[in-house]
């Protein structure tokens, strides 16, 4: 049954529920979706797997690329969709079939936008990283993500969350000498050699750094430790496991420059590095959205997709319907105002209203 | 077969090896060394279970206790004895029926020693200490193990090792409060708390304490740490597990204390204590050992079975032939001459000679 854009934009949002799409099952939506784009005449429309690209091509001196994700985390017994007073209650509601929907209902109205825009609807974003259909495009065909800014429409409750921090995480592996523990002294204790990693932990004052017009906490922690053989040999090996969450601002080199300088004399092994993304709330173009949406921006810890438009050059925020809190709950749950107040914002925005 | 005492203590070390003994299967080897034993018109003998106690009742002022254990640690292919050049070699000629055979041939042969002897066979050793028949007989017979001083005949190559340290083994706890690591300040990092314990490790200066004319090496030391959640959450709990060997002046209320004393401030729970044991060396009797022997006294660091005698308010050492670096090998071999230098050694200390 092809979808029905005709009873408003919250009806959207149950009808897209209700395509169950849990992550590799993403072809029924897709193909409900890139019928309705297909049949906007201002459109050119591209498929890649499973996901759907719909561009005007006005010659507007900018680009915007307004994108989000067909797919949920598994279903649990919570579809059909519920319509409980002014909430939809059910899997994929809050994340993000709102946000998908107000992103097709105004690819199809929105005929002649004040910027030419890049609808973007993908698979598999609650998979594995290496699944992420935004990052097959951006493989694929950077040039469908060409845009000076970008909006991720995940949950934000309505409001503005921009960019996101950079993550590292490493390792401070330290060695020594196995002896039986009743003769300590002719080992060394691998354990014991944690000691200065952990008082700089202890003593690390994280940095708040302001990137684009929004101040971003850093954070830098152990999140895992480990070492011994027995309860009577001393160890001749331990991990510490840290995980730094640094600023938009640095990048890879000196996010990892900074963590070897925590743990100068240490041997700091990098595990895993993704570089965060900038806001580009500095932007004009980005100004008048947030002057359209009425919204206060912060900024966004969690890493999230917006990283893969950042690694392209293309500062992103996330501006969607729903408590993000409640996404991947059994009872996600979005009001149908909030899905409302999101159209609205990005209508405005976008016709200069 | 019975056993023959007719040729000589390296060959009845090759008997007894030859009676396969592993934990759990001591009752041929028992019941052929009490009636060893019972043949000796000089000795009271007892049984209780596998172990066998056999007792001069001469009204000397002194008593002595000499034990041995009749169990080894599983055969894997190396029995029956070989005899290689001037060594024995195979299952327990280390650990320990070189020792036994030297007791046992001088049970029977020392008719009237200088001081009351108590000679002592045992089961269970080489397994679970809640099995050990030591134990069992100290908590059955205490009476049996009454005495001035005791010699474990355990391998040490033939030198006198003395006492025992004791083993406390303590959890340092720290608890905190979980958040996503992208937003740190949230929490409450429990493995960052583990810095001042370990800034104490790294620190600690370990005691030598000279008991009874030998001096102890104690050690502090880390054998475990572990705490982490995910490579992205603060994590809310970690534990380090410290080992504190502690010289048998000592007792266990005193070494608690200096374990809290060193982690002061932080959860420490006690999970395993057990006191040493003093070697009993200032002794006139011990004294007269040591010179009789001939060798220097060097102070025993493993926890062992001379505990069980210091429980009872009896000083022990270690004395028995064999390299105890080979015990448990699977080529463990024993020098004939060691095992004659150690019964010559009893021999002349318990005749006067």
């Amino acid at each position: 049954m092809p979808l029905d854009l005709t009873t408003g934009v919250a009806d959207l949002t149950r009808q897209l529920c209700d395509i169950e799409s849990v992550s590799g099952n993403e072809g029924p939506i897709a193909d409900a979706v890139e019928a309705v784009l297909r049949s906007a005449r201002h459109l050119t429309v591209e498929r890649d797997g499973d996901a759907v690209v719909a561009r005007t091509t006005l010659g507007r001196d900018r680009r915007v690329v307004i994108a989000g994700h067909l797919d949920t985390v598994p279903v649990n017994g919570n579809l059909p969709v519920r319509v409980v007073g002014d909430e939809l209650v059910g899997r994929g509601t809050v994340d993000m079939k709102g946000g998908v929907a107000v992103a097709l209902s105004l690819a199809v109205e929105l005929v002649a936008p004040a910027a030419d825009v890049t609808w973007i609807f993908y698979d598999h974003e609650e998979v594995d990283s290496d699944l992420n259909g935004l990052g097959r495009l951006a493989a694929n065909r950077p040039d469908l993500l060409a845009a000076d800014f970008a909006i991720l429409a995940e949950p934000t409750s309505g409001g503005i969350e921009g960019g996101c921090n950079g993550t590292l995480r490493a390792e401070i592996r330290t060695s020594g000498t196995r002896a039986h523990s009743g003769r300590s002294w002719m080992g060394h204790n691998a354990i014991h050699d944690l000691a200065p990693a952990l008082a700089a932990l202890q003593a690390y004052e994280p940095a708040s750094i302001e990137v684009d017009g929004l101040v971003y906490r850093e954070g830098l922690n152990a999140v895992g430790v480990h070492g011994g053989v027995a309860g009577n040999v001393i160890p001749d090996a331990a991990t510490l496991v840290v995980n730094y969450r640094f600023a938009p601002s640095r990048d890879a080199a000196e996010a990892v420059a900074h963590v070897e300088s925590v743990f100068a004399g240490s041997d700091v092994v990098v595990t895993d590095l993704a570089e965060g993304a900038r806001p580009g709330l500095d932007d004009p173009l980005a100004q008048a959205f947030v002057a359209a949406v009425g919204a206060t921006p912060a900024p966004k810890y969690g890493w999230t997709d917006v990283a893969r438009f950042a690694a392209l050059g293309v500062p992103a925020v996330n501006y969607g319907p729903g408590d993000p809190s409640l996404a991947h709950a059994d009872d996600e749950r979005v009001p149908v105002a909030q899905i409302e107040s999101v159209a609205a914002g990005l209508r405005t925005w976008l016709t200069g209203r």
